[in-house]
């Protein structure tokens, strides 16, 4: 999507090196960053320079492309895929990425890896770009119909599932996004999404864009839909169950309980590899990375003089805990959007949306 | 209660001035106000240097006195309560104490005035800290009855209703105070509740009087709710309609509909002038509050020079909408408890426990 008027992605090879825009200075800053080894990589997605399930996945194929062509050896092809693969332990794109990286490159002999590796990262990427299309199409329909009855549409998200997500067009917001080009009055009520504050990225991407939005505290949400200022609620995910629970970042499970105590319909927009046939019973088997205290007794600021750092917000020695995802359970999601198209979020739902048979637990 | 060893009110009659701390600088300076005038009082109101819905009764009750000490007229006592009157909307407490100060008022001359206003005043305080013991006693039972059986109690708390909100004591806080004095083993989980972290001040003052407690984004309750590790909730309130509704700081709703989806009991804690006799649906007729952009954009943060300062956490021009309240209907709410007792959230549960008829609207 544009920043400013030129089109980018959110992750891009770069002659030998690759390309990401540094997500911790936005949105005051847009500054992009080069990046030329497997490390320096695993340090982007740990300290989410780029995150979202999607954008973690596709990165980390590109770091599995650096780390071919630095040494393209079995010992660093398992090595880099650890190394990757420990960053972040919650998104589930981030291990189907590693998986299909080194499974390729193991059909491969050595001297081939490198330009191979390159290859099979490209097309991760641009698949990316076409799960995001599909899932667009399918959600645009739905918004279509409510901006039929109603005149327009007001979208509630959380966290950020938008083309910053993803490698471009973005997940959640990819209806969204399709909606506003055709036309579609559509606005969106933007979570701020503390402790990391994603809410902000979202306004930024929409607003870059041209679609009316809104930030709200995080706490602000369950109110709007009280007073049917809500039609619907669409979030992207970190791992949605082969049952239909969907994982997404923290305080999702508040807003998919508010829509339901509300009659208003929670969606999931997820590409076709955020969906973890092997796990069925999200609460009890996602494991829920705990991240920093750092995260909630500081925050990234501008100054009176434009200066962006680092303040804090509580005093030191103020005990917290801060865990970043949560489980919405399958009964709390209306429908699973994915490139597929929409199913209920049910184990038989998603079954037949795949063709597919999974044995129960 | 104590702050660094020493006792402490909230707010209290210093000669001819009001005394109060200014919460706005909390948790990372402790510094008292003296304030002269009603103006000042209404000010110290409107920017949240006192919050909290008895506080900010208890305060106008001593704004009343200020504006008797300095012109005892009909024609100032009406202006004066109509200042502090509209200085915040959604407090019932507010009107309640100015109503009272006022009816008192008008049975004295003129020249009696400033004594009187100044007795009644420290009355409301006085009170306010007798109905928070009383609340705190009742709720008590409660905490001791869980950790009877479990052997220790975690409570999950939004905003500050502690003693910071109250003249003294606290009233979500005064079972979690009197708990832990009576040596029961108590944790809080204290929600940041963003816009404004009243969290900050709830950490702080529990953590000056020795109860063990956590910090956690608005986001996490229902996350910690789902895994078991929150025993109850329990929240003060701005206003309890006839039927058991309650309002309360923005999130709260949200916080209720966990509890009521993870089985967890979720009580607000208030005194009696917090119930609104005339109000019966919460949802329709309470009036929310809208309050500043600013909050959303800009926070309090110390910076590395330990300079405390406002800095932006999002770039100008950020459209927000910041509702500073939500309506908890009474059906996610397991019980009020008051200083009078432990009641249903319901029409008849209220009125056996105050013998009062109220009729149907």
């Amino acid at each position: 999507m544009k920043v400013a008027g030129v089109p980018y992605r959110s992750v891009w090879r770069e002659s030998e090196r690759v390309a990401i825009i540094d997500q911790t200075r936005l949105p005051f800053e847009f500054h992009t960053l080069r990046l030329s080894g497997c490390d320096e990589i695993a340090h982007a997605i740990r300290s989410m320079q780029v995150r979202g399930a999607p954008l973690i996945g596709a990165t980390a194929g590109f770091g599995i492309a650096l780390a071919m062509s630095a040494d393209p050896s079995d010992a660093n092809l398992q090595l880099s895929a650890g190394s990757l693969g420990s960053t972040r332990p919650t998104a589930v794109n981030l291990r189907w990425a590693i998986e299909r990286m080194t499974r390729r490159m193991h059909t491969i002999a050595p001297p081939a890896r490198a330009a191979a590796a390159w290859m099979e990262a490209e097309k991760i990427a641009d698949e990316d770009i076409a799960f995001n299309l599909a899932i667009g199409r399918h959600g645009l329909a739905v918004l279509r119909s409510i901006a039929d009855k109603k005149g327009s549409v007001n979208v509630l998200t959380h966290c950020n599932a938008g083309w910053l997500a993803t490698v471009d067009v973005g997940t959640a917001l990819a209806p969204v996004y399709l909606a506003h080009d055709a036309g579609i009055p559509v606005h969106v009520w933007v979570d701020e999404t503390r402790p990391r504050n994603q809410g902000l990225l979202t306004a930024w991407e929409l607003s870059q864009h041209g679609v009316p939005n809104t930030l709200i505290a995080d706490n602000a949400g369950g109110h709007l839909m009280q007073h049917g200022q809500v039609d619907l609620v669409i979030v992207g995910a970190d791992r949605v169950t082969a049952a239909g629970d969907v994982c997404n970042k923290i305080g999702t499970y508040l807003k998919a309980l508010a829509a339901n105590d509300c009659g208003i319909p929670f969606y999931a927009a997820v590409p076709s590899p955020t969906i973890d046939w092997n796990i069925h019973d999200g609460l009890r088997d996602i494991p829920i990375e705990e991240r920093s205290a750092a995260e909630m007794l500081t925050m990234r600021v501008m100054d009176a003089e434009n200066l962006l750092g680092h303040a804090r917000i509580a005093p030191d020695g103020t005990h917290t805990a801060n865990p970043a995802f949560d489980v919405t359970p399958a009964r709390l999601v209306t429908a699973i959007i994915s490139d597929r198209g929409i199913a209920p979020a049910s184990r038989e739902g998603l079954q037949d949306l795949y063709h597919r048979k999974v044995a129960r637990p």
